[in-house]
């Protein structure tokens, strides 16, 4: 798995580093029932600091992403639930796009920006 | 303008606040030119610091979404650049749809929430 962390960037080290484990299950670069690195590990290998990997993979857990095993420690384990998905993206989307309003962006414009980004993660 | 903060969400205040700015922009409720109440009033009316309203004006002021004008406070200016819009969208965008290929959601289910949410923006 490979992650990249902007320390000069303006988003939290944990949300850069979900999105990245986010990207490498979309992208099975990470496989369902594989284990994520140790928390020490990780914390090491990028330079962050512990609590900061633990923020990460909490919030993952908490939103379905992994379990946590007593022997293989974080593995992927992606909870399904359409309808529940579903809405929270709506949550999510729903700023973005009124972001994007606001810049003047129409749906279109969005659409495509889906197409490339699928395009781009396939 | 109607500002709605939740203050059991796990996001942080300032960024519910510049989220409902957005929706105020991209529904008309607040127009190009217009004044955004001042910091201390914002403050008062949501029981929120005066601190987390200013760096909710200071990011859309670095996003180009307000001017400060000494006389009239906050000014809603929208800085439209469609090229420079659409690249920043597509980095806000990955991570949501990395989530969503993660959960299963299809590029038809994306779209279809577009158009759910300019509906429900229009």
């Amino acid at each position: 798995m490979y992650i990249e962390i902007d320390f000069n960037s303006d988003e939290a080290i944990y949300i850069q580093l979900r999105n990245q484990i986010f990207m490498a299950i979309a992208t099975s670069q990470i496989k369902e029932g594989e284990s994520l690195p140790s928390v020490r590990a990780l914390a090491e290998d990028i330079g962050v600091n512990m609590h900061t990997v633990n923020k990460a993979y909490t919030t993952l857990r908490q939103d379905g992403f992994l379990k946590v095993d007593r022997r293989r420690g974080a593995v992927v384990a992606v909870d399904v639930n359409k309808t529940a998905s579903i809405e929270k993206m709506k949550e999510y989307l729903r700023p973005l796009i009124a972001r994007g309003i606001c810049k003047g962006l129409s749906k279109e414009e969005f659409k495509a920006l889906i197409d490339d980004i699928y395009e781009e993660l396939k």
